[in-house]
């Protein structure tokens, strides 16, 4: 999906969400558990209650391989279910030595049609490289993630060896560093803010008027909001652009908002909330 | 696995090579390509020509998933053939938030039951631990892999800020450290040699020395032989332990040492080969 119809989708509908369809055969409403295709109908009611107030529904790979052979059926059913006008996210943190990497983006560029992937970045260019060249497709690189972990190595800060021609201010600043800041400088330069996103969790949002400063042009995939605790509103203030630039998902606090055989509409019901909240922070 | 099973097995059978199934359809040998199982025909011939040469089989998961729900299907049918005398590792570089880690725990250790998966660090504690609680199982960690993007992150040096109670000589040495050091160091904590391993490439055999002062206990999966150029002996001489501690694998230099109907002989050879050159490192 290109740039310009990502943020003409978001204008015209007024909203920037994303539904994260992250299901979990244990979690769906008992009527449903029983039924020989319950995860794809479940996930068809889902998206037919809220297509009209998000923008791309993200599917968290992890639930449907748990469920093996049925999983990944599952999953392209869902996929080919998804209207042409929202950005499908395979959030897979894909990543591996460039051989690889290029059958990952097969995998979920070309054998499910998805947009976008989430990949993870530890092993550098060669492993993010091949998803980039795709072309109309989007790489989604891991930042600054919203778990607790993130402080593990995300945050760590570098020594900076390689820095000549500056200041002794600008060297000083970039000497503390950290992980996800040099992420995001490094893998920038092998993509442009029409192929590449990056993660930023939304109980990130004090990182975020650093990180416009890094990447004032990208868009960011903002996980955390919800049963993760992270604020639309904190998020929506530190981290729009002039094209919106985020795509805010829930996941749990969407699909999982009724336990019956109303989980649709109360799942409606959530999705909408969000976007009101959403429509007033691209007004203003 | 048990670690001890493990290490009896590459004493007996003098070895510790893993051989590496990246099977793509497009590079078995032609007659195979029109079968309609043939991917999991041509494993099963590559494991039955190799299993006594090998202590374990490392399956790419890319490779299945760019066929889609066929690609699963043959990864579950392979898995199953593999001899429970051999690891068998789920090459899959997965790690999300702690929830989503726990399903990627269940697709690879319980719906289809290898014994070990890679995972990427990246997202720290709560992504890798899911996987750990696991018993009987492994965890291999990606600490400094083998391909030329490893010089983009996981070697940049760190700045130590929490270093306290250390003489400076200590501290010196610790403000340079790596970022794989740090990760090896770190994740080390949150497991043991008994359920703990790491990538560490096998074209990174100079770092080796360091690496086992880091981790004198711990096995590593070592890939980048053959194809990658690393050297077995390099890898061998600066990498064994009293155990062993090394699986060193092979993929696409033994599964296509051949290209007609003799591949499987083919790949005997090669992976004969690799044999008796560990059970003469294992010997000294």
């Amino acid at each position: 999906m290109h740039r310009n119809i990502l943020i003409q989708e978001i204008k015209q509908k007024g909203t920037y969400l994303c539904v994260g369809l992250d299901t979990d055969i244990t979690k769906i409403p008992k009527h449903l558990q029983q039924q020989p295709n319950a995860i794809v109908e479940f996930n068809k009611a889902i998206i037919d209650a809220t297509k009209e107030h998000c923008v791309s529904y993200k599917i968290n790979t992890a639930f449907y391989e748990a469920m093996g052979v049925k999983g990944w059926e599952a999953m392209e059913e869902t996929v080919a279910y998804i209207p042409s006008s929202h950005l499908k996210i395979a959030d897979a943190k894909r990543g591996d030595i460039g051989n690889t990497s290029w059958q990952y983006a097969k995998a979920f560029f070309e054998t499910i049609p998805f947009d976008a992937i989430t990949v993870a970045p530890y092993m550098g260019e060669d492993s993010i490289r091949p998803f980039l060249e795709y072309e109309n497709k989007w790489t989604i690189v891991l930042g600054l993630t919203s778990n607790k972990g993130a402080r593990d190595f995300e945050m760590l800060k570098l020594v900076n060896d390689n820095i000549t021609n500056i200041t002794e201010d600008e060297s000083a600043s970039l000497r503390s560093e950290y992980l996800y800041e040099k992420v995001m400088h490094k893998v920038a330069q092998w993509g442009t803010p029409n192929n590449l996103m990056f993660v930023v969790g939304a109980t990130q949002a004090t990182e975020f008027d650093n990180i416009r400063n890094i990447l004032p042009d990208h868009f960011f995939l903002v996980p955390g909001v919800g049963f993760q605790g992270g604020s639309l509103e904190d998020i929506s203030k530190h981290a729009m652009n002039k094209d919106c630039g985020i795509l805010v998902n829930a996941s749990r606090a969407i699909i999982y908002a009724g336990v019956d055989e109303n989980f649709a509409v109360e799942a409606e019901v959530i999705a909408q909330q969000y976007q009101v909240e959403m429509k007033n922070y691209l007004k203003s």
